[in-house]
């Protein structure tokens, strides 16, 4: 089998994530793969690094996908590309080795999250970040954000939905930046529980607008209670940037 | 009266452009009217700098508007940027003398085209530049870009349904910034005829396919024909981006 990297952009907004339910029209990965369909004639399935949820977006998905018959990387991008619609492009096509596996070999993942912070709205990213109209204390948020950083249980931080048996994550780094009004929040980690990213900006921000105290937060992930960490922010303020994968 | 200067920005994607038409709530001059006329129950007229057209966007368009009651700039700013949609934002309000005329005093204009030159789509950015597939030769442009400098009679890069009787405008600049696919293209001038910044971005976008010679485009000026200048480049590419006035 032939087995093909695909590097991923697209807009979340109207879909429902990336993992395909039944109505293939309504996910990226069920639009990929119908295309790829059309394209090869072949039964396939493409596997994603990240199952991103309803409205997030990515600049830099990665999914592979393994066909019987071998074709070009040039043919596969154009056609791709020309019967996606423009909401989803793929920016990169590579045949790799045979063992490539987009979701168990990544290695650490980063997302970004977007934060416009003034009374009026930005128009122009208004379906692109999280628009909070109060005042944030930058510096309140990155004494917050430095509390999650390391090994830690985020049972607190999961979805009550989420099945994962095991809630341990390393988040690496959890750095802000600030510029004219927009605050991006940029986490890499080994790992991320459903809903977690969305829900540790929520603290961030309930942080920023001084409704927790940034030392409160390592009680708050030892808690284990859902209940404790505040809002979610959302969806459409995040970003899958970058994964990497073991060598 | 009350004299304000209101600087705006706006996302074109949803309106017939900036003047009012019968139905307010398709333009942007509609849309702060009737916001200003809800706030102070007067019977008022906002005057901008720049007619957009449809679908065109501004990031810094201007407008002035008399007012009989004093009101605070901060009352304005926030009331407008409550009542108007996420799509229009009021970023600046101060209060100037009375003679301050938003299109009479304007001496010169910055309009921002942008031009995505991949193969595959920008997703973030598809309805805010026009996609142009095939590669464009950046030196081209930039050699065509340097014939429309100065003044000229643009009878050719008019809109055939112009009424203006003198259609000699002077532009100051017209630079091309190129980055990893995206292509900027800024002109500043005393004043632009209706359509004349996409015609001649159309003109520019055929110099970077190859299909109109730079060393033609006097010609093409000097010729008043507007037959001549080739397509007209997509609406939603164009920013108003800034206003200068005279002191």
């Amino acid at each position: 089998m032939n087995n093909y990297k695909l590097t991923i952009q697209y807009d979340g907004n109207r879909y429902k994530g990336w993992q395909r339910l039944g109505d293939s029209d309504s996910t990226i990965q069920g639009k990929i793969e119908k295309a790829i369909s059309v394209l090869t004639g072949e039964a396939i399935e493409i596997i994603g690094s990240s199952r991103t949820d309803a409205g997030v977006h990515a600049l830099h998905q990665v999914a592979n996908v393994k066909i019987a018959q071998p074709l070009t990387t040039e043919r596969m991008m154009s056609f791709l590309n020309h019967y996606l619609p423009p909401d989803i492009s793929v920016i990169q096509v590579e045949q790799v080795d045979e063992r490539f596996h987009a979701r168990f070999h990544a290695t650490d993942k980063t997302y970004v999250y977007k934060i416009w912070n003034r009374e009026y709205s930005q128009p122009f990213l208004r379906k692109y970040s999280m628009h909070v109209v109060k005042p944030l204390d930058v510096l309140k948020i990155k004494e917050a954000a430095a509390h999650f950083i390391g090994e830690h249980d985020f049972t607190a931080y999961a979805n009550a939905k989420s099945k994962k048996k095991d809630s341990v994550r390393t988040i690496y780094s959890l750095d802000l930046v600030e510029q004219d009004g927009m605050l991006e929040l940029r986490v890499t980690g080994n790992g991320f529980l459903y809903n977690m990213v969305r829900k540790i900006v929520g603290t961030l921000i309930a942080a920023g607008l001084g409704e927790i105290q940034p030392d409160h937060i390592p009680a708050i992930i030892a808690s284990k209670d859902r209940a404790q960490t505040g809002g979610m922010a959302d969806a459409e303020g995040l970003y899958l940037e970058h994964i990497r994968f073991k060598e």
